[in-house]
């Protein structure tokens, strides 16, 4: 007999698992909506193509390719020497791509401002690992069409207002933006070319510290006076702290002469927040903290970008950023874009288990003798009245069957045998 | 520059497309919860093999497979005298396969008796036309442990509930039982092995009337004497209409001598339904009635056949019934099921638009220079009153961007400079 396990990689949700992962989705659905913006949905599979133009950054080497259908012998034979004629479509492996493509086909029927919720799986080949999933859920928002900072500033309000709703106090959101990492790149002597090693080098700050840093840049063989200045720089003792927000501390844990552009868009994003929040958070009385060497690994991103953070844990929770060159990929005409994903799979686990603070949910053990249409009037009853029911026949123990009951949230029960009119409920515990 | 279609057979959602199948989905949901139901979810890929056992007819056919990862040349050309070898997994065509898999897997963790929602998209490679989708939503209630008439009576109540509650009152049920009709089939001496074709013929009295299954049997050269007894029962004019339940009743559609056992459940599952409801229906008082010479499609029924019916449109919004061998072919051991699938693409289209009733729903138009905190500060006061909020910035046309907005749903709007403190928000429309 073969195995009866999901594939690999994947996982079947049982009953209560299921019921937190939906009610989880519904705050969120709930919230985003609340802050203006609209579901879509797009079709699982997007054409071969589509997936494969080199918008998806390392994810497109684990996309899941769709056989073609109707291939014969020769076909097969004939696509040893072009794999790609085997397959015609794939499944997503962002909700990003198939924004793009669904923004182009649909710009005119869509708001000028167009702020989308996306909330949906998506499939990557990853190798199996704790905690790695080969299908896993997405919540993204995004605004197209909304160059201003405006765009972040309610991205960044209705993600943190979203987790607060999740029982999730406290969030923050670290922010940086791509320009300024080119800038300061540039301004300390790096070539153009070595600028994205760099930043792979940068990434990883947190883990290895300013030591480390320079070390890995003179391994790659990066400009010797530009790495020294660099690794001066990063051994400011202020530049390893987060900086809450204002122009004088953003340019404070800069080099001096950051544009003044850039500048002026963080601030606005951070004003903005400010306004809009005055909770308690990860950082101090403030949502939103400045980090100049945050670099997020996506190609696409052109501007902003954020990571979402909470106390109780020492990951990131999601994040995004501006993608204004990737709509023009598609529409053949540039639009702003920017957006912000939720880590649905990790948020999932942090959420409190907690019941349907619904209905009572009635457990109706019945005699084996009842007839089933008293069983169906009984429970009819109790359905109208705003329960929730489930029918159980009596068994020798009855104590397992009650506790079973509870487990799967059930709060009360009733006993009923044959010709019996009435039901009194208990409550179960 | 490619096509922005999704590929051929697939939709994209529009926001109020999407509100609307949400808000179906979430009544559907919350009733089959109500009804004692518990949700699961399984990924949306299977092993090829299982997906290829047999036991999804035709369906099997129309299955997207995913390419086998990490094929080499020499692999394909060897694929080309075994096609299989290019695949090991395939997207689900329905969500029984799947149920029979998880439930084997996981039988230790569930209840006794079982009773399962499925929520969720399948794939089938169609061919391209008009209200064929190679993508979309079912929604499954299946009850796994209960060989019992409990549970088909559960099955019709929750799903007629689930249909008044959307708001599509007068639902039936037209029933059958597979048993009966190979009785039927015996009893006027077709052969065992042109039983199968003979169904076949039958699913099509509807259409082509008694004469045109007695033609089609010979043309089948099915047993003369067979078909000729068989068409002069099925001219007897009170065969022909569907009858409501009671014994007598089901026994007088029936020739001489059905089998007790059988005729016996149906008469538990009729009294049960009317015990629970007495609603008017498609059916005059009876939201159940029985048909029989209803057939349903799949092979693996073994036992009640339902199918699900609505005044207002002439094809079926759903069926299902008891597939008692399945859960075996899984578990190497025999557990009763028995499932009913509501239409759901079928029926989002015949459901009210309808608004959220819930909140107010606010846009708020800005002139261009107030600033992004001030911004932030209104939506978040207006969101924090439980509002739906979305900003715009003030164009030319006014009256357009407002009438864009109603038709977006949202309810009252507001106007904001730069400095303003209060809003005052004013009905839409």
């Amino acid at each position: 007999m073969p195995s009866v396990n999901p594939p690999r990689g994947m996982r079947d949700f049982l009953p209560a698992d299921k019921a937190r992962r939906e009610r989880v989705l519904a705050v969120i659905r709930q919230r985003y909506r609340a802050h203006g913006f609209d579901e879509i949905e797009t079709p699982v599979m997007e054409d071969y193509g589509r997936l494969h133009a080199g918008i998806g950054g390392d994810n497109e080497k684990l996309a899941y390719n769709v056989l073609r259908r109707g291939l014969d012998a020769d076909a097969i034979r004939a696509a040893a020497e072009d794999p790609a004629a085997l397959t015609d479509l794939g499944l997503r492996y962002d909700l990003t791509v198939p924004l793009a493509r669904f923004y182009a086909s649909h710009r005119g029927e869509l708001p000028g401002v167009f702020r989308s919720i996306q909330i949906a799986p998506v499939w990557r080949a990853e190798r199996p690992q704790k905690g790695r999933y080969r299908q896993f859920m997405q919540c993204d928002i995004d605004i197209i069409g909304d160059g201003s900072a405006r765009a972040e500033a309610e991205l960044a309000v209705a993600t943190l207002d979203t987790l607060d709703a999740l029982g999730l106090e406290g969030g923050g959101i670290r922010i940086n933006d791509r320009r300024l990492l080119d800038w300061m790149l540039e301004h300390f002597g790096f070539g153009a070319d070595e600028r994205p090693g760099v930043l792979i080098t940068i990434d990883k700050l947190d883990k290895i510290g300013p030591d480390g840093v320079g070390a890995e840049l003179r391994e790659r063989g990066a400009a010797a006076t530009a790495v020294d200045a660099f690794e001066a720089f990063l051994r400011r003792p202020q530049t390893l702290e987060f900086v809450p927000f204002g122009e004088r501390q953003i340019r404070k844990a800069l080099p001096e002469g950051a544009p003044d552009e850039v500048v002026a868009h963080l601030v606005g994003i951070g004003a903005a927040v400010a306004a809009a929040r005055s909770h308690e958070t990860e950082f101090g009385g403030v949502p939103l903290v400045f980090d100049p060497f945050l670099v997020r690994g996506m190609g696409y991103y052109t501007g902003t970008i954020f990571e979402l953070s909470h106390p109780s844990v020492s990951y990131s929770l999601g994040g995004g950023g501006r993608y204004d060159g990737m709509i023009g990929r598609f529409l053949g005409q540039d639009v702003p874009a920017v957006g912000f994903s939720i880590g649905f799979e990790r948020i999932v686990d942090l959420v409190e288990q907690g019941e349907d603070a619904a209905a009572e949910a009635v457990v109706v053990v019945h005699e084996r003798d009842v007839p089933v249409a008293e069983l169906a009037a009984h429970k009819a009853r109790l359905v109208a009245a705003g329960g929730r029911v489930r029918l159980e026949t009596r068994t020798k123990n009855l104590k397992a069957l009650l506790e079973r009951a509870r487990a799967d949230g059930y709060t009360a029960f009733a006993t009923v045998a044959a010709g019996q009119t009435d039901l009194e409920t208990k409550p179960l515990g």
